[in-house]
């Protein structure tokens, strides 16, 4: 009953084969190895962008810092989401790695950006000549830090507007694989042909030990991403160990089908709170995540069983009454198991009769 | 009629002849002369503050940037008004000193923060651990942004949140003169007496041709600030004529007179347009700035007889029917005459005849 | 015949099982796991050192630089030899995060840094007031940049010198195993008992995937770090796969026995090349590394046979007389084979007859 | 007998009166008033240059701290000679300004950068791919430090060398004027047809009260230079006080005449030295400053007399015996007196006798 975290679960078998089966033998450093080649060009297959530039990275921040440092000057803003992984849990990282640049927080429902909010912050952020911070690139999240999907049209109209304006567009696809899935279309409708210019593309949460890769649409950013990745110590010497990984990830569609399992059992977690009394879900289940509320004697009981996930949003009170609703963060991840899921609910509808 | 901004009128020439009677001779350089000891002993009497370290720049920007920048890590979230300075008008210059700490905006009506709204940012930052940025400073504006003036004891309520919180208190006080003389207080008093531990002390915009002082309650951080202001270039070599400026104007209560004249200058003006058929003020007018909107008939007439001042926001849609308001912000510095703002309520007067 | 770099060879299997072994069910993220608790546990039990604070991170740029931007504040310089891997190879990584600090370059033979050198650059860095940058840490490398070793005296000799300036120590030891087993001392002695308060303690050369330990003597510097480490997207969301690496790196005397046996390889090569007509070895081969220089026609000899390494430094003229001398480097790794060794010896020797 | 420094010596009466002439009534800011508009002007004509971009800041440091930052990428290596400002006066405020660049010293003698030793610094940053920093802009200084110059046929050689490696070139004219009037050509030809890129263009030192300005010949880097200048605090809202300042400085040749009097002081004083027993020139006097040693005993005697100037370098001993040698560094501005100059030669030479 561990559904604290999509990035607490195991690595897969495979994955892990596949660095023992990369490991013999002397391999060129720094990415100048065979299997970061055939990732490259794996990727690039996937994607149907042939000229793309892919660079792998070990974790999602260094993706996502790095691909909006060299798609923003420091004195640029960086659009986001206000409940966006990048303004929230990264400690200032897109700050530091731009050299200062702004980041405008968006409103929108569902931790999805509202178009319209977009487009007054463009038009705010143009009229104030040399005084103001210039208009930046805009980075959308897909899946969401709400576990919600943008429609391939919402993607398409976020990067309308923002291209309209002069504004690139990035994409943290932490949980690219889940948000694909389950939309059903290709790598490349939910990217560039919807107007994404740059993409962190996951693989930490979804059964790898530590491996994202960022795609540039745009090779001739290529040469400035490599250098910052240098500079900020995340270019591998061991590089094959990241390109095993990732390589392993893709094959056989790997990667679709660890989704496709979070994805089934967040479904089956959620539509069992939908019968548990007292229980309700705040957003759309729509990839891996839910968040819900339920009164606190349901947490007491299923946490006295060890269950793990995190009270959402953190500031609330710790202690209250055991009628009084508790929000909750639970994600599924690639090994989560139906018999847990199940117990869980059982717990909570023992707790609620 | 140039209501644009207090930093378009004339120096005082009291503060230019203190530039010719320091002028003469040879005299150390980078702080070390005569007219910088004898400054910084007059503001630290000024502000009842012996202990103060007291540091001079030449815009307000620098000042403000170089306080933050001493009072805040890289990975810290600075608290301000949406409508704050350091949040729009400093083009990331808060970002680039600090080495990119997060400016966290905070509404409050008047461009006052909401005390409330500061409890829960700072109670909601401190819930991350290292995922999110760490509780950094409290900037304030007094005057504020849109002429508006904290009591003393909003002040007070706003740095115990702060301090209970472990931020530390910066006040811009681009305008901190209008703001003393309207709230007849002393500065101590609207300074460390109230909570504050850092102070931009205007004096550009209030006669001075450019010369800010920085008080730093806390003496303890003056090298640092010091380093930090060379590093950036802010530290003058002929650094005489900031001194020079600053001591012709805190002499014989200069500063102070200054500012009476620009707020009865705004009350003035403020007090003839709410006799204006169809023109109304968005905030109370405290300081020596009106933020007002009346008819675009009434703007062409004004402008056409050669006013000056800013449509307020930015955004506003420039062309409209003379009937629809427009809103729009007036400052008055020192030397604005009361015949000038006389002839522009007697113009807007016939235009809504 | 592969010393092109200690980064290419294979890790080594008992750490990849390390992986396998740490793999199942759920872990905590970001360091919260038993593993990493384990690790931290051994590594100041080897150390002698209870308290110290210890931190993982996967390259070793960023073990470097995360270390001198928690010592050196951003006006400061940071002492190093000028052959070392933070001025040399790391692309201006120590720049970047400590926010703009100055390397200042010290000479010295054989990679290390001359006393008296050190001596005289801390005294003219004290002596500019607030126009020069400010004293900073000293940096080190163990085992060096060039194959070579600091003894114990000479460590201490250094620190020493820093310490009276106020500049703390750090050792930038991706080598420290091969340093360790050829001095034959004490973890404690090489750093903490010779005045090092910071280590960058290697393991990624020396046999595992990627993956180094900051020891921070000072643990008051343990929170700074985890925020820099943060912010730098250096903390692994999964990171028992970097404590599991260091686990099994350490276990048993792992790492010393993988430093044997490369210091080993590294001294018959040595011990070869002395044999070999024309050739001759540029510095003491103390370590793993070799820098050497023979005829042009030797090089051509084994390059046609498969042997790697790097023509040292990298701008020699790629062409000349088959007599002329140049110079390489040549690292040993832990799998590399005496065979090897020996035949790239006899093909040597063979082109020099 | 005040040769500590160009910064100390008082502002011209002419350029205070420009002060007072551009002072009454309403301009509008940051650089939009028509007195800034004449200088741009004036400028482009001095300098033959009708497209050039030209920029006003307050401080030597802010000039080319900024030039710097805008010719520079983070993770470029700036080339500068070691005895530069830049390198050894500014704090570190290039590295701050351009977010961590490099700052790789160069040698040669008398302050001027030895043309064999760029070419090799500028291949050697170039071999070492992602691995190293790249290659950025060279600084050279006109005057130099040393109080040297650089002929238009070396400061050609050195641009072509920089040019023909992709780097760009920055000259700091600080003391520009002095330069000038000492080579005796016309501005155009000691930078853009000489090579220059961009120069800090000095008026604080030769008389004016702080301004300097940034001209940048390739004027597709003006916006980004005003986004930096807004950003660092360096944009000033009155900034028809800077402009008026350099205005009156180049009305009439004023900055010329300035220089060619601090220049033939220097010489006086040169010619003086030569003849003072015990007294030798350290470098050539081609501009306003004098390196200089004499025995102790004399500069014990001078400075009971009140002569003011600093040993140099600072790390020699403070005492020692009358006889020993102590260098000195004298710099004379445009106010220097030929009375205090004779004055201080034969105080000298009396304790010389």
């Amino acid at each position: 009953m561990f559904f604290a975290s999509d990035n607490s679960g195991p690595a897969h078998p495979a994955i892990l084969a596949g660095l023992g089966r990369e490991n013999p033998g002397y391999a060129r450093g720094y990415g100048a190895d065979d299997a970061t080649a055939r990732v490259v060009a794996r990727l690039r297959e996937i994607f149907e962008a042939p000229g793309a530039a892919v660079h792998l990275v070990a974790t999602g921040t260094a993706a996502n810092a790095l691909a909006l440092a060299t798609l923003a000057r420091p004195w640029d803003a960086v659009f986001c989401h206000a409940d966006s992984h990048a303004e929230e849990d990264e400690c200032g990282a897109p700050e530091f790695f731009t050299g200062g640049a702004k980041l405008v927080t968006l409103p929108g429902a569902d931790a999805k950006i509202d178009p319209e909010a977009l487009a007054v912050a463009l038009a705010r952020t143009g009229a104030m000549g040399v005084h103001g911070v210039q208009r930046g690139p805009l980075t959308l999240t897909q899946a969401t830090e709400r576990g919600t999907l943008y429609s391939l049209t919402e993607i398409t109209r976020l990067a309308e507007i923002a291209h309209s304006a002069g504004s690139r567009v990035h994409m943290d696809g932490a949980r690219f694989a889940n948000a694909l899935v389950a939309l059903g279309c290709t790598p490349a409708e939910m990217t560039w042909k919807a107007g994404v210019d740059a993409l962190s593309f996951g693989g930490t949460k979804n059964g790898c030990l530590g491996v994202e890769a960022v795609i540039l649409f745009d090779p001739s950013l290529s040469w400035e991403f490599e250098l910052r990745r240098k500079r900020a110590g995340h270019l591998f010497s061991k590089h094959r160990y990241l390109a095993a990984q990732m390589e392993a990830y893709l094959a056989d569609g790997l990667w679709l089908d660890l989704a496709s399992r979070a994805n089934a059992a967040a479904a089956r977690l959620a539509a069992g709170l939908a019968q548990v009394p007292g229980a309700r879900l705040l957003h759309p289940v729509e990839a891996n995540m839910i968040f819900a509320g339920w009164p606190r004697a349901g947490h007491a009981r299923v946490q006295a069983a060890g269950a793990a996930y995190y009270p959402w949003p953190a500031t609330q009170a710790p202690e209250g009454p055991p009628e009084e609703e508790l929000t909750a963060r639970l994600v599924c991840d690639w090994s989560m198991e139906a018999g847990e899921i199940d117990r869980f609910l059982a717990l909570l509808a023992d707790a609620a009769a």
